[in-house]
């Protein structure tokens, strides 16, 4: 069922907590490929009805992104979720979430802020605002939808960590279960943002992967001296890739770390091609 | 019942809400006096069973503000709310709210912020910060209550508008029930500050209802030129009276007025012996 109001959706699960019914939410800005395929999935055996939210959401986007050529596929989103037993997709528009006007302004739009010490790092560094944006809309969508398991991917690991953080900190009744990162057989994170990416670049695009599999390798061979696995990361790089970061933190709270242990995950960032990708692993898996 | 745990709570409203039950919040600071009673009251009226929250919130003081000495009545609250009924008291410890260590910093604790339009104008200009601490606090209350009604009182006026304005912005799924300023017979709002008040104090307190009943009976003779409205109030101050400030704005979005109507609020802030005093009238009433 596709619903593109609050009130709707309001309306339907108000119906279903009546009847004491599990409700899960998929949170997505759309353009859905197997990764969000596999949160879905996880969300529909766990729960009684599922709700699959489709927003490109313009706050958290910031000035320069791609916000207007962002992948929007709803007629797609929207038979995909239908295949796996979504019961509502709920696709509202910026006027609907955000009133006239308002987007993009804190002047007139109450914001839910993340700490600076989650956000002053990783993709936080380059997206001002962005988990600013991120956070709040969630938020929204959690107050929506009510739903008692929301489910994000591991993929983006700093927003996951974020919303953890937002959850305990703001004492939001909510499980949030984290899903891993769903790949492509070349070793490729599935994102939308692929979509953007010619065949050539897709293949030095696999340089995330690499660097990833190989400090895991190196880790697991007994190297945790974290500037020494770093070092082994710059033999893959080449004039195609534009390394934004390679961060080694605690993913708990994202304290960096010097010495490396199975609480060590890494994070990497990196333009292939003009377009910006991450990739991330725990160490030990 | 007296509670002192978020867990405490959430098991006994969640009880509630299995029975059907409606349940109202009436957040308070303590030092419960004939204005909380009030708001309490309409509580257990409304609703079938009312929580009141007894909380000197630390991330709404700003540096020099009197946190500390802030009055602390917990026994005189507790028996109040269960003489008028209410089901139960949450009393948390700041580190039951926030976590060891955690208050008073953004680096490590997520904030609701209430736009910067509501909160740069009357009591956020001089309280830097206090309506990030008052939405943040608020929002938690509300994720641990889940209230289906929370009641403020008209008193704080700003509070109520930007509370208003955050469960709007945030879709948070609660009705706001605003309530009338209780006032002593001599006119005085009353105030868990008034305590700090000598007797000779109070009387000189009485300058802010005073202005603002006379701004009154000017508009309804026929003024509305906020400009001439403002100038009948400087015969009432004295040297014991430091004004900090006296304002007309629209009571829904707190745009400043020039031509006074029946949606204008005027606000008012005044130091009598040093205490800091507040109170607001809506022309016409």
């Amino acid at each position: 069922m596709l619903l593109h109001t609050i009130k709707e959706v309001r309306e339907q699960v108000k119906e279903w907590k009546k009847r004491g019914l599990v409700v899960g939410l998929v949170p997505t800005m759309g353009a859905l490929h197997a990764g969000h395929l596999s949160l879905i999935k996880k969300a529909v055996e766990r729960c009684d009805r599922v709700v699959v939210s489709v927003f490109v959401n313009p706050i958290q986007f910031c000035p320069g992104e791609d916000l207007d050529k962002y992948p929007r596929t709803l007629e797609a989103d929207t038979k995909m979720c239908d295949d796996a037993g979504v019961s509502i997709v709920f696709a509202p528009s910026p006027n609907e979430m955000y009133g006239e006007g308002q987007i993009s302004s804190n002047d007139f739009l109450t914001y839910v802020i993340p700490p600076f010490f989650y956000v002053n790092k990783l993709c936080g560094k380059s997206r001002v605002g962005h988990f600013d944006g991120v956070c709040t809309v969630v938020n929204k969508l959690f107050n929506i939808v009510q739903p008692d398991f929301a489910f994000f991917g591991q993929k983006d690991a700093q927003q996951l960590i974020i919303i953890k953080k937002m959850v305990k900190d703001l004492n939001i009744p909510v499980e949030i279960v984290p899903c891993p990162i769903v790949r492509e057989e070349s070793g490729l994170a599935l994102s939308s943002r692929n979509k953007y990416l010619s065949d050539e670049d897709k293949k030095e695009a696999l340089v995330l992967s690499k660097i990833l599999n190989n400090i895991n390798s190196c880790y697991k061979r007994g190297l945790t001296d974290v500037d020494a696995l770093k070092e082994t990361a710059y033999s893959f790089l080449n004039e195609h890739h534009e390394l934004e970061y390679l961060e080694f933190m605690n993913q708990d709270d994202l304290e960096e770390v010097t010495i490396a242990d199975n609480n060590t995950r890494v994070f990497i960032a990196c333009k292939v091609g003009g377009v910006r990708l991450i990739d991330n692993i725990l160490l030990g898996e």
